[in-house]
């Protein structure tokens, strides 16, 4: 092991790109965008650039992306019965959401929890479409709209649903389709047509932007949620407060280099996750991979090491110098089971690693890792049998 | 005039100290701070330094400062009906604010347009007491306490309210007192104590750090809002999602500076600001000043020129290398009288000039700036007789 670190937790946040850093760098002593005097307009300027980058990454209208603070309060904001078709109001009066997506979905936003129906998924992480099917096929429509709102990607799974077909589903069912894209965003790639959505959350620093600025992507340019923060008329009245001008810059910059590296890089970390995962199920006892039955982001492993806890195996492999995570990072300082492995009907106790895998990875950095966890479990293998 | 500009629009932004910045480069490679691994944990210790030195601008406990996108979504967050003490719910049924505020304030936030009381200035820009007094003692307190939100000092004008007797009467009809301190933090010494507030709205772009974060700072460990944003358990479950790491860094150590020159900078401003005032005084026709005869900042003056309309003033001044604005920055874009001086009962065509200053202001810029605006007001002076 070398005394430099390997970092293996992209999906819990991307170390910052070269390219975002000289954005923000250079964005750093702009003006208030809303100010007219030239330190203004130029802040103003860098931010329309900024969005037009977000947009390309989905294919989006430049016009249809409205920053925020990040994925979380995105959602906040989309998932709410209180929307506008224009000028006219419209109401949604039951929200869809699925038990292994992340915090910020299950949380519900602003709907009342007894205006949620909670699906459920496979034991491989996908989606109950019968489920879905049944419970829109039971909305009732004189009361308002049916509002889904469904993790893309899956954030320790990396499970990826079948959007098409969950599409259809909504679509068939006069509802509309809000993806969580956080962690499929930048990593697969991602037209906002063919993934067939109506709303899209994005995260800037889960693809090589800051913490702190994220975005909603609309598929048009009518609806609109009722505002969640209410006050100046930034972003086009939909999200007031000054601009995070250096991080949307960052978030830009970001998303213009993870578009440029859709055409190579998915492949490449698909490679470098197969190798660690055939390794990994060389060890004795081989691990068990979660979702792997299902279509999975390139760059995520999440596995269970028979006998020895999540925990205890993250904290040795932090030891030894590898970065990864048990369960999601929002959740990994709490104590119990992932809700995701208890959505898959996965009752280990000992929970699972997740290795996820980002543009500083190499077949280095992956064999040094096979190296450590194996070395990791024949010491706990070794102590297990001496106790 | 020299090729430099004079950016004379602290109000709107104040720009990106030394501090900050050189905080925020070495915070742009920590990782998520709920992660617990070294790269997170690095990332959860520079965000706990930052709330220390926030903390400690207002006197305040370290463990109630909240750390939001910025002080509208503070705003937003603290404006609402629903609060808890501990883990009770408590009611707010009515927000009473001050018609010449920030947007984020008037907005009211989570309460509906009919649970809001909006109450006026004097002349002066100073709270109308009687007319909080009589609201107050009108509240019917068996529907849910009181709420008062105001802004400590005033963005256009610079006003400062008078703080213990305005606490004292919210006091005394078992109300809560919030305080918009945007302006006012670093700008005056302000402990929290002293200013007799339970709740105070910061900006970090206001004091010299970063746009995109702000905070709310609670007096008491036990009375918070029902979460803005719902999700992980970030900033003890009070407001979700991954933080805005560089930031809020970038936040603490601009608070911090601010802390260390409160000893001596307001008086050099002030100083500044009278030599600005003593000459805008003596062209023909003089500026009217707007809230002079009340307390104001140290950095802020608000002026109608006679004659002049203060957005061609603005522009012209903006042309000649001077950054300064016609009313707020989020309003400057917008058509139409200042609400402040409509809210003041001035009804001044022009407008208004407002110009802030702050750490770059020196003699010359004052003295490059009174000479500038003699200038402009002499050629259209000129031209309005010729015309």
């Amino acid at each position: 092991m070398t005394a430099e670190r390997a970092y293996l937790d992209y999906n819990a946040s991307a170390p910052l790109t070269e390219a975002a850093r000289t954005a923000m760098l250079s964005a750093l002593d702009l003006g208030n965008p809303s100010s007219v005097h030239a330190e203004g307009r130029q802040a103003r300027s860098r931010i329309e650039e900024a969005r037009r980058d977000v947009a390309s990454l989905l294919g989006a209208d430049a016009g249809n992306v409205i920053f925020t603070s990040g994925a979380t309060e995105a959602a906040a904001t989309l998932l709410t019965p209180h929307w506008r078709m224009g000028r006219a109001p419209l109401i949604f009066s039951r929200l869809y959401i699925c038990a292994a997506d992340h915090a910020c979905i299950i949380s519900g936003g602003r709907f009342s929890a007894d205006s949620v129906t909670v699906l459920g998924v496979d034991r491989a992480g996908l989606l109950d479409l019968d489920g879905l099917r049944a419970s829109l096929g039971s909305h009732v429509s004189s009361e308002g709209l049916p509002l889904v709102a469904l993790g893309l990607a899956n954030n320790e799974t990396g499970v990826i649903q079948p959007m098409a077909e969950i599409a259809a589903i909504v679509k068939a069912a006069g509802g509309v389709l809000v993806w969580d894209a956080v962690q499929a965003a930048g990593r697969i790639s991602l037209d906002m047509a063919a993934a067939c959505g109506d709303f899209f959350i994005l995260s800037a620093h889960k693809l090589g932007g800051p913490t702190g600025v994220g975005a909603y992507v609309a598929g048009n340019s009518l609806l609109r949620p009722v505002p969640l923060i209410p006050g100046g008329g930034q972003e086009k009245g939909f999200r007031a407060g000054t601009e995070n001008v250096a991080g949307i810059c960052g978030f830009g910059a970001a998303a213009r280099e993870a578009l440029e590296r859709q055409a190579t890089e998915p492949a490449r970390l698909v490679q470098l996750r197969d190798r660690l995962e055939q390794a990994l199920l060389q060890l004795d006892p081989p691990v068990e991979i979660h979702g792997r039955e299902a279509t999975r982001l390139p760059n995520t492993s999440y596995f269970t090491i028979p006998g020895l806890k999540a925990e205890t195996a993250q904290i040795a492999l932090d030891l030894a110098g590898f970065a990864v995570s048990s369960g999601s990072a929002c959740s990994s300082g709490k104590v119990g089971p992932s809700h995701v492995l208890t959505a898959m009907g996965v009752s280990r106790r000992e929970g699972a690693v997740r290795v996820s895998l980002g543009a500083s990875t190499t077949q280095e950095t992956v064999d040094a890792f096979v190296a450590a966890i194996s070395t990791l479990v024949a010491r706990h293998r070794g102590g297990a049998k001496a106790a």
